[in-house]
């Protein structure tokens, strides 16, 4: 395959391919280094949900922190630093529930998820090009925007349902 | 913005934009048509799966039947007609559970999932570039490979946690 399109987020692979069990298609996919995500949890068991303005919706998006990994970087590494930047905070205690694929028709992107507990402060510095409300939730609530419609970013979705099953 | 892409599933757009807040930065935004999911559920409550080989991976994927929505079709129109080219079924039951965002940072595709039910055989038209594995799985066995880490795929992971709250 041969790359077609090279930006700062992602890059675009395009070819003719022979995959196995012999079909033959013209694929494009997106190259994507990869992201973490983090369902910071609080002691009384509300949830840290941050929302921003999402230009490809262009409205608000309610969603956990998260972010890309840098080069060089381990998943867990760049849900440090995601935190830390995102919301000002540091935890003492990491979990990792799952890694899931967005859109595995087209993008090579994987999410992996933590859950981190044990909050201690840190420096914030979040991206110049990012800006950030985070709201501290109780579950059942956030549950609620679920089913409302108005949580809809799927890696969201899967934190909190983990989340209430743990919590059953 | 300016479309700097176009393919057969996506295009992409790219310029500096002024956000809400004040922000300022260069978006490449993923223009995609949307999609849709079906879970499919047995009267004796064993779900419906596909695997394929997902050429972004390179690997063979468990999901949902599922695809993009044609031009001038509603999201359930495009969902029949999914789960009659994919797994050669009809359905009497559609209920809408939710729509996901799966790649909100880049791309504007939403994913919107049915639980369909009462199955009546169909004309199975599969696309050409597809080779898909149909595989009937008791809801347990399902999340325990989403425990595993080998079912990834974030729809399938979402309908298949929201089957788990409504059987318990």
């Amino acid at each position: 395959m041969k790359t077609v399109y090279r930006g700062p987020v992602f890059s675009i692979e395009s070819g003719l391919v022979r995959e196995p069990g012999g079909v033959r298609a013209r694929r494009d996919i997106i190259r994507h280094s990869g992201s973490v995500a983090i369902l910071p949890v609080h002691e009384d068991g509300r949830v840290m949900l941050i929302r921003q303005y999402r230009c490809a919706y262009g409205k608000m998006v309610i969603e956990l922190p998260a972010g890309r990994i840098d080069k060089g970087e381990t998943p867990l590494q760049a849900g440090k630093r995601e935190l830390r930047e995102e919301v000002g905070l540091g935890a003492r205690k990491w979990e990792r529930l799952l890694r899931i694929l967005p859109s595995p028709g087209f993008c090579d992107e994987t999410v992996t998820l933590y859950r981190a507990t044990g909050f201690f402060p840190s420096v914030s510095e979040p991206d110049p090009d990012e800006r950030i409300e985070i709201r501290d939730t109780p579950l059942g609530a956030a549950l609620d925007l679920v089913a409302q419609g108005r949580i809809e970013d799927a890696k969201t979705v899967v934190a909190l349902l983990l989340e209430k099953q743990r919590a059953d």
